[in-house]
């Protein structure tokens, strides 16, 4: 991509002139007009050293209303970014739906010095735009020549000279070798939906004017899509109801839930001296994390009226409160809902030594919000391999991954809603949604057992867990976690 | 995804006879409704050694129309194939639009033996699913016990027993190991549009019922869509005409054709002696290549009347016939229309050795294609990067690629239009066609820019050819050719 490129090209200060004065109004409409059709826009500038990034930020966001846009400068990688997967500190930052976004040197960053992962880029962009982002990305590039001249010049003055280090002279020395590797990353990442846009760098008219172009016809094109798609949902909503309640072809379904063995049980005693023992031994596990800065995350989901509450909380009472978090998960709040469904959970992940445990998951897109319409058919099937590229990314960066499905049967959650019902102090724990979704416990079932099976992989495992017998379940999870850390740590 | 798996489901044979019955109907069904449609699919047959998936298409193709299915079944490697990139023997055997090809072993049995690229088999399946074919993945799996039962069994068969390797056996007291390794394989390559189904092989009724279950499922899905798209196309069209209209912004485009020197030029007489010295050394390098068993693709675009056919001839007057071939490149038949783009251009590409040389290329998706609205902007917009990772796939396998842009401006076209119309043995070189596509001359230009700036990689470059002046783009051309190969091979 970078071969084929003038670098000289240039244009007249009242072409320059002419041009922005329209570009500018046009911008800034269409910044409004995404904030209205709640479209967010991710904007990546990087480019060769001293190819002038900082200054086409600052010519860009002129024409912007600054409450809706947020620059963030990428320096050196933080120690709470040190201590969580790559992606986190982008994943993080990633605008809310109507909000823009700008990066000086992003996720990119990394492909300048080792090899970054092609495919955790191109899994994270294809999320984000599948999600509905734009993806603006911006490479800067200047001859050799230029390169060296303006290096030479930063350095002369003794106020810009700092900015220039040895790194910078040695990659100005090895232009066309530097060259040859970013147009690979390039080549690599440039997608139809996140395509890169080379800016000839010398001339710095000729650079503000093609970014802004770019910019607006980019975000010209979405609104006009998102407009097209709210026509096209209108017009064929009957349409598409017809179709949709065609009787279903009995699937032949991946029944893991089907053979689990409820009856397994146990006796009090042997519960209490199980318990004992592995919270003992659970307390010298966690301070060894501790030393050995392995992050945990427990990930539990189930039945309502399972025991997930009560395994979290025979987990949890011995261990030391400053190195877990518990993460209760109800349905997203205004600004979650505002951002990609995986953004919340990225947010609350552990850093190196600590422990996440998740009562509910990012595995509601695939139970819940797939039940309930709340994600649409394409939504929720690209949610298995998300959430894979997720769970795989913290195994790689050494995190140790479990997931508990607490299981039981129908009856016993009638039981047990009987039961809460005829308790006072159990009686806040049963509301009429969780007898709704009782109803529905035959699609739920089929939901869970293709999430089990598509989303159990070799290293971030689900464990079900045979639920009917309280006493069983929460040995079994204490056991398992127990047994998964001695495994890494001893 | 294979942990969970409960391998020893099995059903009554009552039950299986009732099942399959309906099944079967649907089945054949909606073979016909595909064929209708236009649909391709794709089924591909994985699994452990001994799990039955011989026996299993045998069971599927009972209730197909004979004629509109293909059985592959992949033995070793051919010579033919082993000349070529890996993709080539699966590209060239994908079913046309309304068939069914069935692979007993695919291009994940690299996988086994070594590390497939999953970028490459990802980039392919997503490349067919997305110009609307469907793909169904298999993957047979029986416990480690029934496994060792299998092969024991034939092996004391005299007549099965050759079929048992040392690999096998090998691989079944691995069965850990291999199962982890396929999981791996198996989680990185389940996507929303290609899954896989992991199918329990014990039972051979319970397998075959949910195979036809899983196809019937598949194909009826893809039915559905295609019907709902219809009808939403028909819906629309007029809202759709309307956004089509509206102004585009000017797009401040990546111009690599505006700076292109066209006045340069070379005496004749120097043309001649260049020619002749070029033409002899390419002679020596065609040997070269033949006995380094290095293959060549050269691409030839450009306008018309610029001179493609002049050059092409200059390259290939020295040369030894049988180690080229000119692929001139015209709008596709009916059966190449009835496959993806790219399958007629894999089915060319040269084997080790040997020089393809296409006169216009694949690069008609993004020219022709798209001017005159062949290919819908989705379509042309995803070719892009669908190139790129084709010409890696050939420079991976040790191709050499050149692609040469033969440029020439409105006036050259013009006086050479007129003057092929006023000499007689040159009349038919000139159609309406020509002026036609003329007309359109600008938005071409654009196209032609874009394309070279998105496809132009450090491995496989276009070269511009500056071709107002013949005899001076017919020696560029040559010395380009002979540079390259001289660069490889000497």
């Amino acid at each position: 991509m970078l071969g084929q490129i003038d670098v000289n090209k240039s244009m007249q200060k009242k072409d320059y002139d002419k041009k922005m004065e329209k570009l500018e109004v046009r911008f800034g409409e269409l910044q409004r007009a995404c904030k209205e059709k709640n479209i967010p826009i991710t904007v990546v500038f990087e480019g060769l050293d001293a190819a002038g990034k900082g200054t086409m930020i600052n010519r860009m966001i002129q024409s912007l209303d600054p409450r809706g846009f947020k620059v963030f400068t990428l320096g050196r990688e933080k120690e709470d970014e040190a201590m969580r997967p790559y992606f986190w500190r982008f994943f993080t930052k990633i605008p809310e739906r109507g909000r823009m976004h700008i990066f000086d040197q992003s996720w990119y960053k990394g492909g300048y010095e080792k090899d970054i992962s092609e495919k955790e880029v191109l899994d994270f962009e294809q999320m984000l735009t599948e999600d509905g982002m734009i993806i603006v990305k911006f490479f800067l590039m200047i001859s050799k020549e230029e390169q060296k001249r303006r290096l030479d010049k930063l350095e002369k003055n003794s106020e810009t000279s700092w900015r220039v280090t040895g790194q910078d002279k040695e990659n100005n020395k090895n232009y066309e070798k530097c060259l040859k590797k970013y147009d690979r990353l390039l080549v690599h990442t440039d997608t139809a939906n996140a395509p890169w846009t080379v800016v000839e760098g010398t001339d710095k008219l000729y650079a503000t004017c093609k970014i802004i172009s770019t910019m607006v016809e980019r975000m010209e094109r979405a609104v006009k899509e998102v407009t097209k798609k709210e026509e096209e949902k209108k017009i064929i909503k009957d349409t598409g109801d017809e179709m949709e309640k065609q009787e279903e072809t009995t699937s032949f379904r991946n029944g893991v839930l089907q053979g689990i063995d409820l009856s397994k049980t146990i006796e009090h005693d042997e519960y209490k001296k199980k318990k004992k023992d592995l919270q003992k031994r659970l307390l010298t596990l966690q301070n060894k994390m501790y030393l050995k800065r392995v992050p945990v995350v427990l990930a539990f989901e189930g039945w309502d009226a399972g025991g997930k509450g009560g395994a979290i909380k025979r987990l949890t009472q011995a261990m030391d409160p400053r190195g877990y978090e518990v993460v209760p998960v109800a349905a997203p709040n205004d600004i979650e809902k505002a951002h990609h469904y995986l953004w919340r959970f990225w947010d609350k992940i552990p850093k190196a030594g600590h422990m996440a445990i998740f009562d509910r998951t990012w595995y509601g897109r695939v139970l819940v919000e797939r039940i309930e319409g709340f994600a649409a058919e394409e939504e929720w099937s690209r949610a298995y391999s998300e959430i894979n590229n997720m769970e795989e990314q913290f195994v790689n960066a050494g995190y140790i991954v479990l997931k508990f499905w607490i299981h039981i049967d129908k009856e016993e959650q009638e039981r047990r809603f009987h039961e809460r019902e005829n308790t006072p102090e159990k009686q806040w724990k049963i509301t009429e949604e969780d007898w709704r979704n009782r109803a529905k416990w035959d699609e739920y079932e089929k939901a869970v057992d293709e999430m089990i099976v598509r989303t159990s992989t070799a290293d971030a495992p689900w464990i079900v867990v045979e639920g009917n017998s309280k006493y069983y379940a929460r040995i079994k999870v204490l056991e398992t976690v127990v047994n998964a850390l001695e495994q890494r740590l001893m």
